[in-house]
């Protein structure tokens, strides 16, 4: 089995790298190849990658290359995990969206459009490359914003499926509170990527017990501070929504501490730094505590359970993945793509059956859906009126004022990623 | 023929009596009756309505009562026009709702919920006396919020349809800027309630070549000006929204608007006082000018048309009305109440089919509907949560605290008004 | 000795009672009478007040009379603690201003001119009737703005100090903490009635040690969280502003928690409504807890202080009061009135020299002066220009939108105080 | 006589040298020369003033230089017209403080305070170097913000003068409007640079009849129009505020403005570049028309008056710069600069007495004197702290999240320009 992850030089990598050594049972790696085009930083990466497996016994082979052609050949599967502008474009992102006094952040509102707008084309024409050398091959997606960057994939016919670790954090979260393993925990998991919110907690499987409201009445204040929403809320909703929901409930506060604080570029590219540095030490062989604080956990526990299935091997049967709606969610088309509990195997994701939900959520779903249209139309094809109608469609700017500022500083802090402007 | 109007000792009647006299060989109206509590007021405007069908010789008798039933006994069509709490109750919902930061207007968000709560128990409780006495009559309803109510009152089994001028006004002012008669005008009107576009103005029926490009090519800021909406949009959109969706596109630019001018209490209570004097004038015979100030334009000539076809008579075989969606938008449930061209007859409103629309739009549509569902959900069964869910569900408001606020206030500004309260 | 209590009817005066009794030998009261127009209500806080009196051993006598001139005749100290337009204007101050996008407050801001205006003429009057009846007498005048009230009493020639428990309250509090007595504590206190930060806080007088930097270093936290601003704004600054100050160094955050919130007018209706029911009970002799959660603690305390050196007993030498300007802050004109300690005699009080401000105090100390200044122009003169002008003037507000719509709220809520209106 | 302009390589030269040229009666420069470190620019922008000044037959040399030392040598008066940091560091001043919810502007509110920060530790040390090689000389300082900057030369004991173009700007326009020379319109202009109002505007000087209210009802729509406030404002206020007011008097609405709208960024860098591709024709010798679009009107006519009078020429008896106080405006400092009308000779500027302003307008040239005190000591002594109260200290900003996010922001854009940071 050959795995090649483009984007391999990503500080991130070790932390996927651990999972895989530990988790070389579920998915047996014999060849793991490391794709960047920046070479020097990926060989920092690949070294401790090597290190990591050495020292966890794990026997399979890590290559680091930067030419996707050659990386991406004969792989079963091919992980996305690349970032197009680095931190530089994600600490804008984060930015001047602030400046018409909208949410700055990398996966939602304004600076989520420029990142699909900068990353759609390079997925689209990676996984062109892929699919030229390597037809079979399945994309794992993982780069962001998930839930577009899929779309445009299986619009363009490609085996691809999305993943987050939004749902595999709540699963190991309440598994151990709940002293249980995870595969244990079954989430009524709906919504669409960075918009989906936990309507049960089932033990078992689809059809166990609902332990979440329990769930709610026991930890509700540590749930209400993790995803800084008062408890009440909680409470009145009955559900637990994401992290990424707080950017909707609390926009305007949102916007309030971003401008009280110091912008992340700072912070961020230290922490980077500081990593490579670490990274460089040929004593190092494990992921430094620091990769914690970086985000992004279990990514490497919910990567090989999918690749496990996709390949054919022992994955959970029930995973939440980024895939097709067809009929899902019957108040949206065909073609969204959502992000719900799937059975998965060598044929790819199919939606488990959802029950109504409640229109405080589906209203919202609808909505952002039509913005996740109109952005890849405008991520495919350009234009600053197709940039301009779909941050006037996304639920959090709406107004034409700020859809014109916004839509000026998306372009000009990014006219270099972007083809047509 | 017999019509009732409840709410008919409203300073508008006259205006509708106007419309009545003046279109009589389409709706030939033997008996009037104007059905209205508040018995002092109803002789006032009783006594102008009857001067105006002697001077313009309309043969018709005009009858004023406050029992409702009786009012409405043997009435072919019954006309819902009230407005519970009056001018006091609208002042309030174009208040508070600045407090929060959220627009404050009577038929728009936390405001027209507030309307909604108060209306709808009170329009079925009508709605059930005259199914009592009079099982075969029509309900038409100008009440606002129209969508709401009258979903609420298909849900309850009555033979209704809801109307809104939005469309007739475009409708004349268009003809009269083509020079075509106004029955040669037919809109591509969409959406809901004060939340539709016109998608397309079409000489001579459905399939009449669309003029609606070259409008906006050559009254495209004069639309603007009217709209309060910048020509740019306009353009960019390439359809015309009603004069609602304002509080959508500019809904921050409203609230400092609101915020900045005097509220319109003492305005339309002194223009009410008005009018109320001069129709005690028994010299005034027609609708005074200062009537045209209140709004309402061409409701009258809608009403007449859509009565004359549901009562079979006469009326345009198109109207734009409020009805069940029955399928028309495909991403909306079949019981949402939506705002089209329909065809209207004996047995009622059938909507025309719609083409696809864009995101931009269905979006939106899809969102609000949503909260329709919940808006009508709190108004039938109260409670302070469901007020709560109904107003975070709504695409102007959305967030936690600004929903918080709104519910405490809603409550305490209509506690008289709530049975539940 | 005789004293008079203009507003005796609040709900207030059992608290001013409970003091007056338990320092009966630093003010050695013959007769005190409480005077309100408010005849029903006067009757249980007076019957209560007798009952405390008589409790705690009191020997003096209380009478209630609503006969303003009867009730000051004999006076040695007439204090003032009205409220023109009672709690429901109160309540109007705290919500209208919100509709524009600033602080409701009842004495900061858009509402603190409003109450400025409303009180002004009423205090004004009331005086000009206790110095025809007894020109020798003081007035001490608890009534809110008590700066722009004082400098009103002052410019027009009467013997009045003006009254805040601000300083009293960070005395109480720092000797409890310190384990001195209070009068062991000396607060450098300085800048306007609501608008004060204490520059340091000595033991034994004047020249004594200044422990707040210990207090701060100490009990910042706790402090922080009284005054809900961070404990690194306290730790910068290295002074303890006022709890007013929050509504300028966190007014916009202060108005989104005001549109979140209840509005305070049913809670504090309720609570006057409790009041008076446990008043009316013959065995209540004592102020009851409730009367804690009303504010306004040891007010009781500051005015038998002040009292007592006004009429030439045993009060504290420096106290912190409000009276004319006199080049104590060199920045500000003579007859602008302060907030300072001051030696305080029979003939009045003198503040102490002030060490020259950081400018960080000093402009905003100047710039609420001149907007006092216009505030009482308008409170004397009237007129929608002058009520514009000064609200223009008001750090808080400054822009001319939110002025005019300011200017309008201010005069439709209070035409019924507003003479000119 | 000798004059140097220290950043004479600065697009807007061309400007300055076309009004000495036209002005030569008035100031007989013999020698020019222009300062800058951009010695290819300085190329460009140097022969173009040599070819203008040959075209209007000045026979003034004009040397350009990069050594400061020897430019200064000898000259009478020293113009600083610098730009530190150049157009990047202004587009970020005009940027950074919009995420905070403030205006961004280069001379006002935070934006300034960058400002000042990276330009007086330059100024000082220029004006260091010209006391070193020509103690006797005068420095006109034009560079922003430039009442700060003025009180820095002052303080450290330089022979100073500071100049802005606003006043001439209105005396321009009255003389043309009235139908008289500009020498014989005298403004009463009063404040602080960048935060002025007319107060009255005389025919014939001081003593002449204040025809401003003519002014205002004549010409108060076009005013209004180029203020951007609206007519009623200046109806009401009676005076004429700068154009630097509206970011006080409609603060939020610029800053919603600012926010939809593109960045100046593109805007000026593109007129630069055009402009100095104009300045290398040799044909050209003239200033371009598009030099007219960059702002900066009069200013070279001001310098040249202001120049002449300092020199012992023939300068204005009365001209408006910013000078010390000395108790001209008595609620200020002595130190603080001020911008008035100033007698200007040989011995420099000493303000003409100013009547009593309306506290309207004191109390807002209060607070800013204060914030431009702390704004002083920051850019003298550096320090988070320092910056940090500065902000706090503006009555633009008052609010300590506000002032926290921008200290931040402000540090973070400019550290290369901050030698503590």
């Amino acid at each position: 089995m050959k795995l090649a992850v483009v984007g391999g030089g990503s500080t991130y990598t070790p932390e996927l790298i651990d999972g895989f050594a530990r988790l070389r049972e579920v998915l047996p790696i014999e060849e793991l190849v490391l794709v960047d085009p920046a070479a020097e930083r990926l060989e920092l990466v690949g070294g401790l990658a090597r290190r990591i497996f050495a020292k966890l016994g794990h026997p399979g082979r890590i290559v680091t290359t930067s030419d996707l052609d050659a990386g991406v050949e004969g792989a079963d599967a091919v992980l996305l995990q690349l970032r197009v502008g680095g931190q530089a474009a994600r600490n804008q992102d984060e930015t001047w969206p602030l400046e018409c006094g909208c949410v700055g952040q990398e996966t939602t509102g304004a600076g989520g459009l420029a990142k699909a707008l900068r990353t759609v084309p390079v997925v689209l024409d990676i996984a062109e490359r892929v699919r030229r050398t390597n037809p079979d091959a399945w994309i794992i997606d993982f780069t962001n914003p998930v839930g577009i960057v899929t779309r445009a994939l299986l619009q363009a016919g490609h085996k691809a499926v999305g993943l987050c670790n939004v749902a595999i954090g709540f699963q190991r979260r309440w598994a151990s509170a709940l002293g249980v393993t995870p595969s244990q925990v079954h989430l009524d998991h709906v919504g669409l990527n960075h918009l989906t919110w936990e309507f049960g907690v089932r033990i078992g499987g689809p059809e166990g017990e609902n332990v979440l409201p329990k769930i709610l009445a026991e930890g509700g204040d540590e749930l209400a501070d993790m995803l800084k929403l008062p408890r009440s809320v909680l409470d009145r909703l009955g559900v637990v929504p994401s992290y990424y929901l707080r950017y909707f409930y609390a926009h305007d506060e949102v916007v309030r501490e971003l401008g009280t604080k110091p912008s992340r570029a700072a912070e961020v590219a230290e922490m980077e730094r500081q990593l490579l540095a670490m990274y460089g030490d040929p004593a190092l062989d494990e992921k430094p505590e620091l990769l914690a604080k970086r985000g992004g956990a279990y990514y490497s526990e919910a990567a090989v359970d999918l690749a496990a299935s996709l390949l054919g091997g022992g994955g959970s049967p029930h995973q939440v993945v980024n895939t097709y709606n067809n009929g899902t969610l019957p108040f949206l088309p065909d073609d969204a793509v959502i992000e719900v509990q799937a059975r998965v195997g060598r044929d790819g994701a199919t939606p488990l059956a959802v029950p109504k939900l409640d229109p405080l959520y589906s209203g919202l779903i609808a909505h952002v859906t039509a913005y996740e249209d109109l952005a890849l139309e405008a991520a495919l094809h350009g234009g600053r009126d197709r940039v301009f109608k779909a941050l006037l469609s996304h639920p959090l700017i709406g107004q034409y004022d700020a859809a014109e500022g916004l839509t000026d500083r998306l372009i000009a802090h990014n006219r270099e990623h972007l083809a047509w402007a």
